[in-house]
């Protein structure tokens, strides 16, 4: 198996018969995951939605998390979450993440998880790039903006 | 302000300039609900909206939780949020719940968080009722269905 | 039963049979409280512990979590729990905290957690005061000081 | 780096400057694990060394949480943390567990938490096996009483 600490490109993501997907990476379902009824809790997906976005935002280059102007604040502005099938504890997942949508100050964003090449979850993010002031709306690092055209070919709009 | 432990109906929530909900509860933001941008953390959201539906599909007869036969198991099948508004540490909060659509063996919840009144995030779960092997559908309790039409007034589908 | 908002002083709580405790609040064991065993999972009563601490450290006038100068930064350094009886869903419970040792720049809690005036769990923090470069010891605000002395009667050291 | 999915031994640990542990793994600071200071907040250690013990449960043969007879119910009655230095995003972690003290229902374990071989944060936990009844004591089984002791090498007490 893959490292957690070491993002899967789409080359490494289709060994594990995961084709479509320029991002991901692997890991363990934990004992704290779980809620009383025993599987992975609904709310634990957006938690792992979040943590590779978070990842995807850094390796990307849309921000550095400094916290200063140097970076856009970057909004989730709405997000959904689609279960196809319940998981349960120690079970080896890889999840996912590309950009399909690309806009000058917005993107969306879709995200997977995957147990042995079969899709037990799918999710959506509609993000948004502020200025600090949390309003006006900010252009995307224009490095970023390559990186996510060559790396995911998303639909564009605006650029 | 209410009790934790008390849920509002839909007269108290008025009185609280919250209209067309029928269900509700007070609370407030905690500290371990912030995350390092100093805001509730996006996926706290969904487990706001997990803690009424829980409360709600107990106080509306939906389910005892007896892990028994004598309970169908409700699933969540997908859901979304959508994000009005941060919110910040102490914040007291109302959150509310309702059945926008009643099909026999499903349905489709909405969920608010309110602040003073205004809206601050909504959400929606797609409910699926099935018998304990996780696969075959089963009919909601009819006194359930009752109160859900009669509190709620969803639209209806197949009933 | 009691506002979650409102804090419950001495009085209050010796009317829940809680007595020995200046400080506490009342909630309720949601859901995602519980872990696969369907108790309370033994990481979430540090949450509560947390939560109370936080609360009881601005309604002490210990820190107004300003993130300035104006404030301390406020450490915890270690920790225990003691887990005497499972915790169930929905249970009422009353959480406590208290001072038991005030030093000029630190400070030991105590916390309980109570269902019907019994004791499911304690534990304690050892608290330090901070300047913002993490480490020069700071000592606490004379007013929190009063505070505590009065409300809690801790022991002192140094003072 | 180490693959999360793989436990270390001692030689392994080693290997990463890791001294006097039998046990461990790598994993990295997630975003969600941090609180509103920008550090991981002190509750989050609790849920890493609940972590590392149930996997450290499972392969040393002290349960397999069937959640039957074949497997006691182990159970944390106390816990202790200390915290030595504050953890941020992003940060490689190795978690590290050992029993301490081993007696016929009971044991002692300790927990460490290392990056880049130096202890953040160290904590302990006294563990009681239990019957089903979750009151009668239950001997630990015996090919994972010989595991302990040959790997972790512990003070031993009515053995």
């Amino acid at each position: 198996m893959t490292d957690y600490l070491k993002p899967l490109d789409a080359k490494a993501l289709e060994a594990l018969s995961i084709t479509g997907w320029p991002y991901g990476y692997a890991d363990r379902v934990r004992f704290h995951e779980l809620d009383a009824l025993n599987h992975v809790n609904n709310a634990v997906f957006v938690r792992w939605f979040e943590t590779i976005r978070v990842q995807y935002l850094q390796d990307y280059g849309l921000t550095e998390y400094s916290l200063t102007d140097a970076d856009p604040t970057l909004v989730v502005r709405a997000q959904t979450t689609d279960y196809l099938a319940p998981m349960l504890h120690n079970e080896s997942k890889v999840l996912t993440a590309r950009t399909r949508l690309l806009k000058p100050t917005s993107f969306i964003m879709d995200y997977g998880v995957f147990v042995d090449g079969t899709e037990r979850a799918t999710g959506s993010a509609v993000m948004v790039s502020l200025e600090s002031d949390g309003k006006t709306r900010r252009a995307h690092k224009p490095a970023a903006l390559r990186r996510i055209i060559e790396r995911d070919a998303p639909e564009t709009e605006g650029l």
